[in-house]
């Protein structure tokens, strides 16, 4: 399997707890729903944060971008599509949430990974071997 | 100081992503309302998170008490007060919510935690050492 | 059916975000994780928080208990069964959240809702009829 | 006041249950922090979420980015800047968290939300004429 191949789809509920006042998913909790994805991802190829902390490094996300097509409301089904897109030198990965019955897109957006050396806690300029060996290149 | 007399106010403003589609606080962030309160607590003993780890204990919550006297709103200035007491086999810590203007009652309720030692994972029938030492007793 | 014998069960994976620098899942999400139980039972009979909503009732939680077995972790899978225990006078839930691999028991608790009138904000001491109905009785 | 120097500036200590196993605050939460400086920002010109409501306008929002150059630790203070930069078609916001005891830079960003009609629900494609009134242009 090619990296370019790797993506997980994940379906979330919403729940009560992630409704405001106006009714609607607020804006913050998608970084939950695109975690969820993006967990579901990494363990795909056994690179998910326990492996990545027992391999020396953390991830930590430098850059998120979320843009809100269409609001999400408490009880509908969400389908969260997580991508990897960029590998090389960071984890670059996208995410696209639509409507789990009808299809229609909701949200997309994307999130920027770099490696950590956490002995050092020095960031890696190139993601480490580990990545490589995980992904099978 | 005897640690009867322990407790720790904090003003705590009702952000707009802790407000339920019923326009109301929702009631799990009670729970973090409780904790800024408590942590506030155990900061005047020197005795934090932190200085827990430090300390080879961690202390969990094993039972949490929360009633809804009347609910909280978006912008509602929150008082929160937190008061130890128990400290000699537990740590009970109770706590009172009341609007800062009015000075209304919202909520009380409690927390229990008990010392686990962090090198056998065991939980203590006692507070350890450390625990008096810090509150001075 | 009776209503003793209404009991939902759903299945919640630990998600990365749920989990404190202590590795283990914060006490307060469990508040989250027995909303999610708590609206799969109220589902079973229709009476989630829309329909309250249209019938005009509100239901706010006026108790919270939760007691603290076993903390739990990363992507541990958590099953939580909702269990409706009173009805009459206000709604009363039992939870229960066991591993559900081994079935060991790790967190419990209970939440107390009573209905508060929308029109003339009141509490309700008595569950109306609108409950009754939906449960069949 | 010319709407170019609206800002506001907020503090805020990272609170314990912001911080993930990593002993960062997890990602996710710099839009709750966002969110206070922003309400903060909307509050100095009068048109913060509850009189948006009442003006007949939700403004969700459409695109947020985050750019992470630091992390954040339990207790720290933060400190965090909104800035009004766009309002004619759309309400942009930029966003600084600096440590408030270093002046460090953290964490930059920024949200763009568009005026809703609630009535229609149809976006805007200009902002309404209440945004002008309260910016008093």
């Amino acid at each position: 399997m090619k990296p370019e191949n790797l993506s997980a789809i994940v379906d979330i509920e919403v729940p009560f707890h992630d409704v405001d006042m106006m009714t609607i998913v607020w804006h913050g909790h998608y970084c939950k729903y695109f975690e969820i994805a993006r967990c579901a991802l990494l363990t795909q190829f056994n690179y998910n944060y326990p492996q990545m902390r027992d391999s020396g490094y953390s991830w930590p996300i430098v850059d998120l971008r979320i843009r809100y097509v269409k609001p999400a409301y408490f009880g509908q089904i969400l389908s969260v599509r997580a991508t990897l897109v960029e590998w090389e030198n960071r984890l670059k990965i996208e995410y696209l949430i639509f409507d789990k019955l009808s299809g229609q897109k909701l949200t997309k957006g994307y999130s920027i990974q770099v490696a950590v050396d956490m002995t050092t806690q020095q960031m890696c300029f190139e993601s480490p071997k580990i990545l490589f060996d995980k992904l099978g290149l």
